[in-house]
């Protein structure tokens, strides 16, 4: 009988890699599943065998504890795959595609999706907008961090690679398609980076480095990341980008030793709700350090794109407001210099396919730029806490051997 | 020889109509005048005979002393006019047009001027980008609550209507042109209201009203206006909208009885930074209500637009964060929700020639949304009074006496 | 047994009422129907019982003989229905629906249909993108003009009405959302038609009169209407269009008349191929007469939306090069005045929401506008006859009764 | 006292470098200027001397007799000078600038220049919107391939490099933002190019190349131009395009060895009016070519930028219907796809300033792709006749020696 293994959140800052059940076309009682999508029907659905997972820094939220992620709950949701398996209604998939999934789980049936706004379908996740594979309050789709991982609405829902050898070859690439890549172009895209921009990118972690990397792709003048971790700088350098060490303080400073100005076009949020304060303050959380700062160092008629992930409640928060998911934001520098601001999950499919052409024809470099990893799944404990360190590096899992290297 | 009769601040409170300098092409010192202004020469300005000059609800914020304006200062940056003198550098306006003034002063000749941020010109204020005629830390352009007035680069700044006489004839839709209509339009463009758009527009003064008229000449299907002042609130029903009384309570389910969803596909803010409380904290100021009251009626993928003013910095705010011009904004909500905000002044140029089309082929009656109000420039400081005490009027000062009625 | 009627071509200037298959989840030979496409099966599709099923001028091409549409072939692509049967893969639509039916058939799993690009589909007509039901070369789906119908992919092509009393009592408005109202709220929104327009849609048969309805719903400032069938000119005048009699001589003069330029900023060609000459010409075709006047017509910057259809081959056409599709196009003009030109299929599933609610909420009287008229399914060749002939109607097919007037 | 040296047209397939008047703050009477135009004033102007000035592909078809072009007509309009005097409203350009000079000239006080329309400014040329320097029917401002030249507007046209030294640097780079590299820009723009894309581009002359460049720097996936000239085509190669001979056949077939499909994304057509045949047609002139085959190669739901220019007025076309500016177009192919088309002008001043930002940052490198080759103004006569036998050059005139290499 076929069997799954899968990487688990075992309480704070624990996982696991624990024996689980092999997917079926149909939802299962299971830790974190919304009970409203036990049973779920999923004909529509294929059955994937992994070829790459990845560890996301968004899952360090839940493994920090700053969630209410239950004992159990299967992690993943960067996932690409082999299909092993088609539901009986699905169509143009096949067997044997290796396929690109995003982590946005969408039903392509629903006015959102029919607007292209993927990150918000309102059929997949009973609670509220939008869901995703493995993740606390999004619906209970069982994650990706395994060997198997089922995938509803395949036809909608999947990007296949052309060719099959192609995909194995530049797989350290193309995994990057189904979260981080398109959430850092879409974090730049939404601050309105094009060719000429100057950019500004909080957060040196694999999203900011994504969002460096598309601003770079789509012909931005000069890309600027911010962090305090002197490796993830290194790390931008090593691709292009001027760096700013924000434990020294504010970013102005240092922009303007760079451009000449202090003053950016584009300001990019790669950090999100853990933030930490700038200079002497960086060694405690201020979780609205990074808008503040970012309003500040945009010049006026700018836009702020947000994909740092901000939330709802927050037990670990500094403080009562934070709990909350409310900041002290300073809302009058940003209505002076006209700003606009943009937030939430990525539409991943909004950006996939255009990403692949990139990335198929050597346009973008993403696995160099997030020092990109592969290691066994067994091994995805120690990668977890190496990226909660805050190794520069971006872990792949490899449950079934793709990835040769 | 020559006067001039203008509005002036008198503290707070108080406005006066004084006797005040004719202008000239060049700016002298006065009330209110950036040092680096003084003596700046204005040969490619126009000076107007002011056909018509509207009380602004931002003016109100410099009359209640919740600015740090000087007294004296001539107010007014509503204004409609004929041209009776060119300077030399003027070449397509000329000497009888009957003109309107976008009430931001831009260059036409700098970076965001050519991007069409007239909003946030880089060249008319030596402070900071973005300027307007008699309003504090502005750059100090003389107000045009008065019989005449300086409009400097005004070849570019200028809407002249086609026809004078159709121009008397709808004067009072016309004189809308220079701020409310425009901003009131952007606001909702930028909320992306449309064709068959559900709305909730929170203020029903008179930008909120010209959001709503506006709302419904882009083609929205249901208008809903939200204040706490009845009276306006009927001015509002007076046009099609729905409302919702926040006196009562928040606007979710008010709203839900409207639409039978407690959720608007586009928000806006047109109270800004002086709100108060919802239901029994409608006593009180409470500056972050309208922002996180809109976050929460605002359906996931929707936009906010923000016209309403907030500051950098308010002397008689409610708490410390609020006089820095800080607040306490639920981030987590609107990022769940992947809203996104736009602030800022409105650029009246991007606007204003297609309303004036929709006022001259009476495609909207905004005069009548408003309740548009004409009294003569000595009465002002009653118009301010009456204004502030919440009358549902939008008051329009008739200097010259060009507006028969 | 269930039977069924339908509409059928039976050949030059003849249709019929005959008897048809009722029909099943799986697509049958029949007259029209692409070989690869037989036995194609519809697991995701729906029978729809017809509501209102309308007459529209592209079914005239093939009525005229124009194409190389097959006798038999089942007539309709303009259907809205109640659904009565649902195929087994349908998740969200439900038996008892009342629902509109986009023209334009679509996957909604293909790289153009995630694009929202509707009308180029390319997995529905196996000999290029895009496709239709009952119409010649569009995939052979089975036409609407009947008792009963299948409508594939159902969760993603239908828009479901909110209320079915509401959707029957409008009925006669809801129907033009299949086709004609999209289709000109494309023409003009592709011809940049926005707030204070000014519009010359070429063309007063029921796509030109829904186009111009469009214009005024999205607030342009004048919308002029140009044919030379009075009849239908003075439907355009019966709810607030300027009109030109091109009978008369070419439009620019006429324009200029109405608006004091003979140049509007927009242009709409809501005629096609088959288009007739200006003034002393009108008598027989020229089929570019319609675009090079645009081109006169239009002011420098704007563009040009262009729903009326044209044929990559018209044996009937007056000279070889049109009967190639070949037109002689004036581009010099267009070039020099920097014109944009938007060609195609309206993608129904991009505007039908948003136009669904201007109706509901009564922002736009579509039927009045076109003088839709309800009759029998049976009279439908007396219908065809009346349009053909130049009724200023919209016929409305009633096959089931649901229509009471 | 000062002269001027400038290159003029002197008959078909003749260019002199004459003795002229050195500029003065208005427009005198010349060969080709507008008799409205004759004392217009210019005191918002400046005096150029000429830094680097380049000879266009759009010069050749008045050099070869193709238009009506007067003898003595002084040519140039990719001008890029150093500010030697300003006119009395010149406010913020200052003596000592160096700067780029877009061709098109502009007003910045229309309304078509507000909206970003300077390529069709209304009062420049007092014929038609839409001016040049020193070309035919454009007004008639003086051309400037000369040692010096006067620009009009010179605030509102003029980009200012920020860095001498660097722009000295960087000539051979910069000279381009006068024209050929926003010009091939906005032909990709306006086919819609994006990360990811692919792209045909019709036309390996200077433009053809530099909106190849262009599409990588905007991300393009893979760019194939089209040419029967192999010194250009390798000139393509150089940068990383691939090449179509279209010598060889119409470009299908060869696109369909490169990406597998026989089908683009996106097409320009950077040759115009002037196209000859495909194939064995190529030693002719048949001036649909370039569109016809551009709407076979172009997938369905895309769009074609033509910067290309196409004429009004051909005396010396293969037919009467060229003759008058009439092309058979296969429109029905066009419409088929849904393809969209965007003619006209680049205007300039949309994209300078980031073109400008992207070659100062090393992003893109105009010069090589096109392979800029710096010349003596007392040369133009020869590298106009080289240009015309199909160097694959770009002839740029160093008339005051600023350039060094």
């Amino acid at each position: 009988m076929a069997g799954n293994r899968a990487v688990a959140y075992k309480g704070p800052g624990k996982v696991e890699v624990i024996d689980t059940e092999y997917p079926e076309f149909d939802l299962k009682d299971a830790p974190g599943i919304n009970p409203a999508n036990i049973g779920r029907k999923v004909p529509h659905g294929v059955i994937l065998r992994t070829v790459a997972t990845n560890i996301c820094g968004s899952d360090q939220h839940m493994v920090r504890g700053r969630t209410t992620a239950p004992t159990d709950l299967v992690l993943g949701h960067e996932i690409t795959g082999e299909v092993i398996e088609c539901g009986p209604d699905v169509e143009f998939i096949q067997v044997g595609d290796i396929v690109s999934v995003p982590f946005n789980i969408s039903c392509g049936r629903c006015r959102n999706c029919k607007e292209r706004k993927t990150g918000i379908c309102l059929n997949v996740n009973p609670d509220r907008p939008g869901s995703a594979y493995g993740y606390v309050d999004m619906g209970g789709w069982v994650g990706g961090q395994a060997e198997y991982v089922l995938v509803p609405y395949a036809d909608w829902n999947l990007l296949k690679f052309p060719d099959r050898d192609q995909a194995l070859e530049k797989i350290m690439d193309l995994t990057m398609l189904s979260d981080i890549l398109p959430t850092g172009y879409h974090g730049v895209v939404t601050a309105g980076v094009g060719v000429g921009s100057t950019v500004y990118i909080a957060g040196a972690g694999p999203v900011g480095l994504a969002a460096a990397a598309s601003a770079h792709l789509l012909g931005a003048a000069v890309v600027i990341v911010g962090d305090m971790n002197e490796q993830r700088l290194a790390q931008a350098r090593s691709f292009g980008c001027e760096t700013v060490d924000v434990s020294k303080g504010s970013p102005g400073e240092q922009i303007e030793q760079i451009l000449g100005v202090p003053e950016v076009d584009c300001g990019v949020d790669a950090v999100g709700f853990e933030a930490r304060g700038h200079g002497k303050d960086a060694s405690h959380e201020a979780p609205a350090t990074v808008l503040n700062s970012l309003m500040d160092i945009t010049a006026a008629g700018g836009a702020l794109g947000i994909p740092g992930l901000y939330v709802t409640g927050d037990p670990g928060a500094v403080d009562d407001a934070a709990k909350k998911g409310s900041l002290s934001i300073s809302l009058g520098t940003g209505w002076a210099k006209s700003l606009s601001f943009t937030t939430g999950q990525c539409p991943v499919m909004k950006y996939n396919r255009q990403l692949m052409m990139a990335i198929l024809h050597d346009k973008i470099q993403i696995a160099k730029a997030v020092n990109a990893k592969a290691i066994p799944l067994e091994e995805a404990p120690q990668g977890y806490a190496e990226f909660d360190a805050g190794a520069a590096t971006k872990y792949v899992l490899n449950p079934n051997g793709y990835i040769k290297n």
